[in-house]
């Protein structure tokens, strides 16, 4: 009996698997507007009375698909906030340049102007990426290095907001004389007594 | 004759006007993946082969309605970067936060992202919406006020960047503190000689 669950388990795993890979071979092709249970049934060959055992929605199957894209980096710590700004942006540099999310996340952007539920996975997902600049901030703040009274936010936002922007709005590229030209300004005016 | 030909002019103005009008409805409502020339022709009681006359495609009905959301904002000239730029990132705030164009400008982002031609007119909308900061910067650059060597597009992406990212990814609200923030930063950094 054991044995039989243990094989039943692992036949739900895979077909959850197989469900997942197509949702998020579908994101990246299509763009959230793009999927539906209908199409990710047909292409993996699951039942859709299957995925929606297992997902009650096709919002829920959308965000579990989409909390695999993009791993959250790693906090450096490098002793000073230029060297883990600096750390921090050439990653993300690379990821909006590369990584396979950047083509997806528009669409859930576009989504989550008419969907609460993606809204709130979007807000979710942009807090946890954006979770490492606001600590190496919070820690140069405890160490003295910012001497400003500068919200996080409000210095998470002049970081890397622009590089999102070149990124899907004038899509230019982002090189490292650009990410130089930011720090810089930010290391200016946080550490201004004035 | 002539009279008649002119009724005919009349005619046509009005299903193109009545074409465009849904077309823009639509997309206000459900982005541009929402658009389909099919629920056009329903809801606006125009034949599809009346809306092909006039528009070889989707996409070129699509651009000429997006043509329409927001004009672009007149070029202040108050005398000092310092005083344009604050006039233009009061606008864009103001825009950003209230404009029609906001739910919908993702929709196109993300179609440029998979298709050539929606992507053209993406690069033109944002071209000209960045027009008037460029003017800005290129005046007070001939006037000597910017001693720096940052070019002109990094400026632009380092004011304005910021903004897009907290209407569209951080979900915050942009008020004047923020801007001055920014100006701040970007003054200092404009006028420095070293």
């Amino acid at each position: 009996m054991e044995g039989s669950a243990q094989s039943e388990d692992k036949r739900v795993e895979r077909s959850k698997a197989k469900v997942l890979a197509e949702t998020y071979r579908q994101l990246a092709l299509n763009g959230i507007s793009g999927v539906t249970i209908e199409g990710i049934s047909r292409h993996s060959g699951i039942p859709k009375t299957t995925i929606y055992r297992h997902w009650p929605s096709r919002s829920a199957l959308l965000i579990d698909a989409c909390s695999r894209f993009g791993s959250v980096p790693e906090v450096p710590d490098v002793g000073s906030l230029q060297g883990d700004m600096r750390a921090l942006l050439i990653d993300l540099a690379e990821r909006l340049q590369t990584a396979n999310w950047n083509s997806v996340y528009p669409s859930i952007i576009d989504a989550a102007e008419r969907d609460s539920v993606i809204a709130s996975m979007q807000t979710a997902m942009q807090k946890s990426f954006m979770t490492p600049f606001e600590i190496v901030i919070e820690r140069a703040r405890a160490r003295g290095e910012i001497s400003s009274r500068q919200s996080t936010d409000d210095l998470v936002a002049i970081l890397v907001g622009p590089l999102f922007y070149q990124r899907w709005f004038s899509k230019q590229k982002i090189d490292s004389s650009f990410i130089d030209t930011i720090i810089d300004l930010v290391i200016r005016s946080t550490s201004d007594v004035g």
